[in-house]
């Protein structure tokens, strides 16, 4: 399966993304400077990315192997408050040897609010080395977002 | 405005209930135990009562006056799993002169998980004392949960 | 072992307490109301159990059988503020043949924020029904908290 | 004041730290995986920002300014389980006329678990524009990382 070519993907802009998660604000999760705190990004495209890593709650990596984040970079645009619904848009920017590289936006109302790019990693979970993603999982992922 | 009576309602049965929220579960929410943690389910409940007390957003207590929890009765009755989508049905079981009594109910797929009972003050906020409820916050109340 | 007779405890008494655990307020504990959020007393009252459940992160349920909260009821008195310490004391109120019933009170600077009274149960983790609670996790329990 | 030379800083050695915050594992910060949810890091990194950019819950940005996070990026170096301690340390990388970047190491029991680099950017909270750092502000981050 070739590697996406991605160089040109813009991540503020809604129509780049297939594969999509919902999140719904919680009052919680606003501090006491009024808005969304920044931490709770992190949660929303963790979301995001689950959309395409365990779609419908199903793993995608095989027995023994396991998904972990190895860097998240997010960028903050705008301020969410609440009320308010999230969409988290998740594309697959690069699928490497035993890693897959991440593009998100973030949107509430169709208005980007934050992006992020996430490096996870396919690790043998007795070894906690790092190990091949399979075909299939490739596969799985490709279809996820496509 | 006459109290409600409220002896007989059922909160584990989704009929109880008019007013709703809907939360989403995150991945987040689950704990090392494999299911939604239960310190979780007061953030959900809090999204029920802020339908009735902030619906859409909007502060049914008047300027210079504020809700606040006083306490929280909440009864575990099913696991919640992730993926899920809770919905919580809240209705007003007593109205007093300072304060409100809410019976809440969380679902899933349309059976009960866990139920509460929430007693949230009217205070001056100011003084920080208890203070009586308004005729239009009592009418905007009783209008969200019927 | 007796049950203890808990009659004539003041949970807002620090005094009442042997068992301790503490946690550090974070900025995103607080909401958009200046305040620790009404949901996060939950947690700090949850470390405060596992002082007593899982002292050290050592589970007191022995193989096949696990502590599952049936009933919580949380009581707030004055509100939290970021920066602080959190410390809660536990005591067991009272032992049942399948059920442990917990008092605790959370203090900020030696003044009680909140009390709660809660129910766990036994569980057997393959049937779900309760269980017996055995005689050693008895004693572990009543150790803890003395 | 000197922007600071920091090229060869090493954000996984406690001694490239002076300022550091501490927090404490809940359960609750723990997923169905068994250790610490990813996206708690980022509340993590935002305790040991807060010890530079409010020290002692004191803001340093004067009156109708405000510090909001433009860039967060993390890497993850190792799991953490509960029960732990978590250690932050934060210096400044790089002070810019309206923002200012972070490096931090988050450690447990000593080791390096992860790091991070953040911009925080100071903004006029009536325009919501960046705005620059004033004297003032840029000597109490330098006096908090030294």
């Amino acid at each position: 399966m070739p590697t996406p070519h991605t160089d040109t993907l813009d991540l503020t802009d809604p129509a780049t993304f297939k594969a999509w998660s919902r999140d719904i604000v919680r009052f919680g999760d606003t501090d006491a400077l009024g808005h969304v705190n920044n931490a709770v990004y992190a949660t929303f495209f963790e979301s995001g990315r689950l959309t395409v890593l365990m779609p419908g709650g199903k793993r995608t990596a095989p027995d023994g192997r396991a998904w972990v984040a190895a860097k998240v970079e997010l960028q903050y645009r705008a301020e969410v408050h609440w009320p308010a619904e999230i969409a988290v848009g998740t594309t697959v920017l690069r699928l490497g040897r035993s890693s897959a590289r991440f593009g998100q936006g973030l949107f509430v109302g169709g208005t980007c609010r934050a992006t992020a790019e996430v490096i996870t990693v396919m690790i043998d979970t007795t070894t906690r080395k790092s190990a091949e993603i399979p075909e299939e999982t490739r596969a799985a992922l490709m279809a996820a977002v496509s």
